[in-house]
């Protein structure tokens, strides 16, 4: 606890943005202390990746201009920097990183968050065609980078987005530094690619060596190519405000004191006003490095438990990552006390500060791509240690099913951190807080979206994964993220003051992390659950068959059935039982039957994975969780249905879309066939 | 041996195409054997996959016509029958599988084997543009599903192949039934499919059950999209004899006593002359059996070593495959009794009879699609036993490399089979008869191509693989395959005859296939050899560069460099060396170290498939060994950087020619590294 506070005031008082000299520093740092706890061993492992940056001499920024082509009014160049960090250096300031250059001028089109379905509404209710035009969005529901790719889509020259009150300000509550809300002058930065899981965006595929074949910026994968900037409250009220054309309908509206209106371009008043964005962000390949630590198997040295982060932040990184990063300094303080005792786990467990996960995931997907075949062959199961903390309500877990059981069985065993909770364990005070649904009487786990590092382990090569992190009561609180997301105002301070205090809620998120990671590594049988795995699926099959029957007719018409997904599932849930009950039975002494089941339990989740990728998404590979193609941050089940069932309402051909429903129904109901046969008895 | 020829006698006196009654009759009956001689497990595997037959009351033919229309000239509707096999129904005329249908007239045009090169040259330097022609080319050289795709690529409207003496006939030898030289009025039939490893058409990528979602004929993989038609050199004659045209180059003569004038069309006196051509196939989905039989490991049960080849033959399928099918019905025989004796092997054995490998590979590439998960994470080795001869002269073994080693310790424990050789080992007389090369003292063994069943295993799956057959003296024979190659007159007595009158050929062949299955099966330790794959790939990474180095200009103009792949190779060979250090050091008493050690071996060859596939060839996934593009008989090492070097002569854009050939340099060398990743120990 006293380390964790320690690191995260040692590991926050700087800018660490990826590829900068401070983030090495902090590297290094890592690396000297991991070795000093003890582990087996520690490298730094760099890539070169194409990385993006605000071009130091040209700002970026975005003007109303006259018909003269005056500037008007420009948006400020950065944000009002915090108490106490006033002469640090190298705070870059909100931009989006690897937008398009240029001076694209036009009238601006407000499209509501940017989502597909705003774009719909835009286009059929509205009547509204953005080509040409500037269109101007707010954050929120939706990774922002599915908002850039819809804006290009639709045919707009330039994307705004602003953080609004109505998504990034919690009610009662002040401002930083008196409260935790977003200032005005704040702004939300963040890569608007749409990698869909490629990694460094140049070598799709590959680790980003010295020798690795780069491809032309031309052909990079999910680089926009239109000028994206964000901006706060108080220079979007400025773009809005005198903004004409129709009003738009009540979800449209924000807090801000404007009317919220459509577009094209502005009121009768301003009609010769347009708006310029100014955007001279640069791409350049740079050296990234993540730091790497081991302990060595005792018994099974090429299993391997992984927990892994990220270090680089867009400026301070007082939440993210540092809270999370913390957790794994902690952890491995932990291990190597343990160590130096004698202790020596079964597997190997790796420990890992990634690098450039705000790019795209970058450095824990190119460690993936370079460790591929390792991995693939000897991963048991990867944790993820982004940001511990995002709101300070109860814990928050999103995990692949066979862990599960696991997570529950070992917050009993955790204390909650909450003041006035002593004796209730952090399992009780998740239930009482967060129950699942009304049939299940368990505290809530959701599926695994993306946007952290965790993507390239579970979703391309199909390890089991988890995360968790302390959250806000989803119930009662609709802003997006917590308020100050990617901003300045992420301190130190702001963890310190408000969002932990005490430290107890990091520390319970450290023992949920921490406690995963060991009983991974040392239970003699893998503690995955396999009857869970198969619950849920017929879960989601029911959930994917609710959404495919909002279409009661064309389902008839193109004959489109689930039969041979459930009958897959129940095929799955047989072969369940099964494994678990010969697990029963199993002669614990005989160390090659102990492996032969391991082998089956850890090698589950990689039978998820379709090697030929979801449709025009190579890298997302599992069949039961993806993000759809509308939404990163969002994990659905059964992804390739779901998009399938998506398209159809934008489909100029029916019966094709519907054949494509046909064609993934069948793609999941041989995955789940092909997983339960690694179920079943090997011979 | 006495098993050998009754199974061979037994199984070739009626026609058993894939997809037939007789078909599934064999089948039954060797499940029964199999049974009967004591497997654990004997089970018949159906799909539905996409056959093609010529329709019964349209038959195929090729007319020549006058200027009204008439047919002056027909082809043969069918062989002559051999001799005591007149009474016999059911013998499918010659016929290309998987045709188009259609009545395409028009001039011909000869280019010779109907290569890449062969067009190049027609089109090139004897400008002659084959667009709305019908391309006439002889048999041999190349796989003919290529020839076809290089047809339809030139825009010709129909393909005729035929078989030329030149390539069809041996020296002193009388053609079926006084000697094994193909009649005049033989044929070759077989697929012209273009499926680059994807099995059934309309499934690409899944097995073909009830439940699979299929795709149209239209968007069905690898489908001709015009019609094909093969010929006997009687028929050849009468559409060359009249051709006008060119004089073609001497390389591009056959045997025949006709000029080999490559056209358009007739001379003066008949060109008021065409060809039409009358082809009439089906493509139906029809219901195919694989017979897989186990034998359950004792220790590892989850570890298996597959023999399998196929049953379906074009006609009687005297040696392709049945020679091949008598020796896995041997293997099992052998298996069986000496399961009996209370022997079991360590690992699992399966066996397979393969159904309809004649249309595409297709029934083991279904049940490879359908195990897909089993067979990555368990699969130690996969040996292919179609046609056991080819030829009467010595060994031919194509295997992966880390099999050589075992295929030399074997073939050393083995009789040669051939007349005044006794006391001699089958490896000494191998090695008389082909020696590897002048620098390395051993027999000759080739790289794995395409063309049987081992595909999808080795190709796809990334499983050591190998196969062993009797075959000619390449340096003196120079026919294409054997003559009476997929014509009717492959019958039992033409092995009795001519090619194996004591079956001890037969029987050597059955030793060394069954050999590699028993000592992969049953050895502690796995009997692989990292240090050959070493050598190989050194071996590999020169002969590529001196292609390359074809171009020295272009390669400094576009730095195009092999030192990534050298140093990878070079990473490589070191880490194998340490692997095999290991080995020795190994405490064989302890059954999970062993088991660690054995994965390591196991998975190499996995490490060499890349998910991304090949370019354009998404189920060809091995970066070291595939087919080139031109020719799926094959074997090419390093095939990606082998097809983009083959690609600069026909690039209209040089410089982006070479950026594929760096790229692929890249991926070889990432590949190479990765692997020996896996080799190191695993902590």
């Amino acid at each position: 606890q006293t380390c964790s506070i320690l690191f995260n005031r040692k590991f926050t008082q700087l800018p660490h943005l990826a590829g900068t000299e401070q983030n090495l520093r902090y590297a290094e740092q890592i690396k000297k202390e991991w070795m000093e706890f003890g582990l087996d061993s520690v490298e730094m492992v760099p890539y070169d990746v194409l990385l993006s940056y605000p071009n130091k001499s040209e700002p970026n920024y975005i003007s109303i201009i006259d018909q003269l082509g005056n500037e008007v009014f420009n948006t400020s160049l950065a944000e009002p920097v915090p108490e106490g960090y006033e002469n640090v250096s190298n705070i870059v300031p909100p931009y989006s990183a690897f937008s398009a250059k240029g001076q694209p001028e036009g009238d601006l089109v407000y499209v509501n968050y940017g989502r597909t379905e705003d774009f719909f509404q835009l286009q059929r209710e509205m009547n509204i065609n953005v080509t040409g035009k500037i269109v101007i969005v707010r954050y929120g529901k939706i990774f922002r980078g599915n908002k850039v790719k819809n804006a290009m889509l639709a045919g707009a020259k330039g994307i705004i987005m602003f953080s609004d009150p109505a998504d990034y300000w919690a009610a009662d509550v002040q401002p930083y530094p008196d409260g935790w809300n977003l200032p005005g002058g704040g702004a939300q930065r963040g890569n608007v690619l749409n990698l869909n899981g490629a990694g460094d965006p140049l070598t799709p595929g590959y680790p980003a060596k010295d020798y690795t074949y780069r491809f032309s910026l031309e052909d990079g994968v999910g680089l926009p190519k239109i000028p994206v900037h964000p901006i706060g409250f108080h220079d979007a009220v400025n773009l809005l405000k005198n903004m004409g054309g129709q009003i738009p309908p009540n979800n449209w509206k924000g807090a801000l004191n404007v009317s919220y209106r459509i577009g094209p371009g502005f009121t009768d008043d301003f009609k010769s006003q347009k708006v310029r964005m100014n955007i001279h962000t640069d791409n350049q390949v740079t050296r990234i490095y993540n730091v790497i630590g081991r302990i060595r198997g005792a018994l099974e040295p090429d299993r391997y438990v992984i927990l892994g982060g990220h270090r680089d932040a867009w400026v301070f990184g007082g939440i993210d990552p540092m809270s999370g990063a913390a957790v794994v300094h902690e952890t491995v303080r932990s291990a190597g006390k343990l160590l130096s005792k004698g202790w020596r786990p079964r597997r190997t467990i790796i420990f890992a500060s990634w690098d450039a996960e705000e790019f795209g995931l970058v450095g824990s997907t190119e460690w993936a791509e370079d460790n591929t075949k390792l991995l693939q062959e000897r991963a048991v199961a990867y944790i993820n240690a982004d940001s511990a903390i995002e709101g300070m309500y109860t814990l928050r877990v999103d995990c692949t099913p066979s862990l599960h059981t696991l997570v529950y069985d070992l917050t009993k065993q955790i204390a909650s951190p909450e003041d006035g909770e002593e004796g209730v364990s952090l399992y009780e005070s998740w239930h009482k807080r967060d129950n699942w649904t009304n049939d299940r009487d368990a505290p809530r786990i959701s599926k695994l979206g993306s946007g952290s590092d965790f993507e390239a382990y579970f979703i391309r090569l199909g390890i089991a994964a988890g995360r968790a992190r302390y959250t806000k009561n989803k119930k009662t609180e609709r802003y997006s993220s917590y308020p100050v997301y990617h901003s300045v105002y992420e301190t130190f301070e702001i963890v310190e003051k408000f969002y932990d205090p005490s430290f107890k809620r990091l520390q319970a998120v450290a023992q949920v992390r921490g406690g995963l990671i060991f009983l991974l590594a040392d239970s003699q049988l893998l503690p995955l659950d396999v009857n869970q795995y198969a619950d849920s699926l017929r879960k989601y099959a029911q959930s994917i068959t609710q959404l495919a029957q909002k279409h009661p007719e064309e389902m008839k018409m193109y004959e489109v059935s689930f039969d041979s997904l459930f009958s897959a599932v129940e095929n799955f849930t047989v072969a369940a039982r099964d494994l678990h009950e010969c697990l029963q039975t199993l002669d614990r002494a005989d160390p090659l039957q102990v492996r032969i089941m391991n082998d089956q339990l850890m090698y589950l989740e990689r039978a998820f994975i379709d090697p030929l990728g979801l449709p025009g998404r190579p890298f997302y590979r599992h069949v039961i969780f993806a993000p759809s193609s509308h939404n990163k941050y969002a994990g659905e089940s059964f992804p390739g249905i779901y998009d399938a069932l998506f398209d159809i309402q934008n489909s100029a051909d029916p019966e094709k879309a519907w054949e494509e429903v046909k064609r993934q129904i069948s793609i999941a109901a041989f995955t789940v066939h092909a997983a339960a046969m690694t179920l079943t008895p090997p011979a």
